[in-house]
């Protein structure tokens, strides 16, 4: 969460390729660990921070995307919290940056908290969904899923469906198969095949698009996902070298 | 929580009615809210103990049935938590009354935990479920949320799906057209029909028990449900009276 | 199918009520029973009629609905054929005569057919729909397939789904419960109970009445369902008397 | 259907390859094309030939396994017809050559018309389904049709689902996502992409394994297919030359 090194990733990138799409993450700051003695206690692995702390990064950064978990789960070893008041919060900062919120889902509940928002007025559509597969206990990475969790997305909604560790590419094929986009990558995945780890993302992106390729769909260039998923144009500047 | 009114009502019953089946909530002791100021420290509202003195009036009373609750999630204003270590504990004790737990799931994540802990052990069949629908931020109360989360419990399992508020009777039909058992009461709702205010349990049940015959199905007597659930014989007592 | 039977049923009920919605069937004349001993040569049992023929009774009685049935199926012990351009024919028949067709499908294929009659411009919205459910061999009575129907018809659809024999109840439920109407009458199912024959169709019309409230829905007026299904007002004539 | 172009075949696979497993069609001569005139005669394009007709090739070439359609339906412009006693003859053929059917079922009816051949001993386990996408009018080719009808397959199944024309990879991707076997070829799809025409059945099936393989799954030779199918050995032999 250093600051500081958020700041370098993104400029670095922008200097080499203004019209990748940069999606940053919020996710961290949303943990609680209870301790064993007493519960309502935090405890060791607890890193569960303000709502403004968390999105601190958005503000300055002005990415075109940042992730907004809408989970409140167990999450291997400690509980995840993203309670609705905060999560409102958090998408305040993040349209004030000019950034479009991908709302991730991890369990059917955090979809009707998702339609709780989209009425309230909190997000505002052309909504970008992922839904994120694998996490224990969240949704399960099955083909039931994809299409329980899409059925029930609210209109005006573009998703995608990803798998964690080994129901990576399966979930690839799936969100495909079921209408989505895909998403792959390090953060949710490491082999390419049994036994093999995976380089680089660009070797997970390249087996993705060629699965995708094979099922009859095409890849889109970052400009023409810009337009398709109602982002801002390329050449978006962090604030203080505004 | 005061478990000398529990200890009355479980003998007041008792006094009158040896059949029976009483089933125990350990419900109340897991919830937390994060402070606005600083989330990690508990604000009002937090009522979060160990799984040893949230058990306690089950080890004493040892009821046919004690509730467990497998769900981390948003519940209303608060959060509710249930890690998977304090489930294992509470389970520990509920099967030391020589109790059976009513394994409670909210959304399908608390499913795959409910596979683990089949897994380890940690619960053992002829399982009972109930799928709560309608909590916010739970399973959302629908008959593709009774279809898809019946289809992913564990074999050897019977069981309810229920709906709170004005969900109550038209699950109570979903659950049965599904294949369960059904489950309504004043816990979960509390009016008979649009503008009627159910006086007591009585009145719902009677209603529900309505519905099943309408579409083919029959009551069980409480001996009946006590043989098809292998619970265990009528007749049990509190410890201290043992 | 006697033409003077349909007339007279028609006229005898119009007396009385002029408001009362009158669905007329056109399913006699689409059964065919292969022989023996060569199966392309019709054997007893097969009443297999033009299109023109089957729908003479509602070019002259001009009832506010005509069922128009999509499938070919076996049927019991035959077969039954309604060929895409027979459909077609019979579809301009009913039209013509300012009545409304009852698209009647039996198999999820019956609704892929329906797709290229709306596509094609052979049928109208906003659409009437029956799901029926339980002959042999189409449509299973139960919950999952009316939600998979259901989730393929056609936009501007208003459906219901219903079952035959033991199925009847159990599927008013069901469709209710999934966003459709209801049916019921003593041309699918006979019994009111297990054991109880139906006297009269308004026995089971009582009974699905009374499930559909306590599940929370309300009966329409025939008026008010005119109005809600986009049929004619009140006081059709018969051809010959206008 | 000449006898002699099916026994020329088989002999010549044969010949370079025992363990190479033969699936033969029984599917020509099930075809009722209704005359515009008067329907209940046979039209042109009628193909309709009595079961032990349809069955003997099978009878005397013996393959591996053979078809057995369960459908009637309108297949294109025609209608094909299986009625259930014809169904039964020819797999009282079928197995009598000591060949296993594989059982192709186009829409919902046709599982209900399997559990009953199942229940009264016409087909015996373990079973071979073939879930046949795209054909018009029968199951849609999609991610819910393979789930769906998957769930209502008798148990002791194995099966495929797989979908015409531009369906054929993305179904072969479904099938196995849902837990099925693939199948491919020529029979029910020309291209192997947009636009490039399949040259050979060994294209499509490259393919389709390579497709199979980038989601997890693996290829078996026909030896492990003949063991895990519940096959006869390899070197089956045509009747004529026992």
């Amino acid at each position: 969460m250093e600051i500081e090194y958020y700041r370098q990733v993104v400029e670095r990138i922008r200097e080499k390729n203004t019209s990748l799409i940069l999606n940053i993450t919020t996710g961290p700051g949303g943990r609680f660990a209870p301790s064993e003695h007493d519960p309502k206690i935090a405890g060791p692995g607890t890193l569960f921070l303000t709502p403004s702390k968390r999105t601190e990064h958005i503000a300055m950064l002005r990415p075109d995307i940042a992730t907004l978990d809408l989970n409140t789960m167990t999450f291997g070893a400690q509980v995840v919290i993203n309670t609705p008041p905060n999560v409102r919060k958090m998408a305040e900062v993040i349209y004030a940056a000019g950034t479009k919120p991908e709302i991730e889902l991890f369990d059917s509940g955090d979809i009707l908290l998702m339609h709780d928002l989209v009425r309230d007025g909190t997000i505002k559509g052309p909504h970008l969904v992922s839904l994120v597969l694998g996490v224990k206990y969240g949704f399960r990475p099955a083909p039931e899923t994809v299409l329980y969790a899409r059925d029930m997305l609210p209109s005006d909604t573009q998703f995608t469906a990803f798998g964690t560790g080994r129901s990576a590419f399966p979930m690839v094929a799936q969100a495909y198969l079921a209408g989505g986009h895909v998403r792959v990558g390090l953060e949710d995945a490491v082999y390419l095949q049994r036994g093999v780890l995976a380089e680089t993302n660009a070797a997970m992106v390249d087996k993705a698009r060629n699965i995708v390729e094979m099922l009859g769909g095409q890849a889109m260039s970052a400009t023409g996902a810009r337009s398709h998923l109602g982002l801002a144009d390329a050449g978006r500047t962090t604030r203080d070298a505004a």
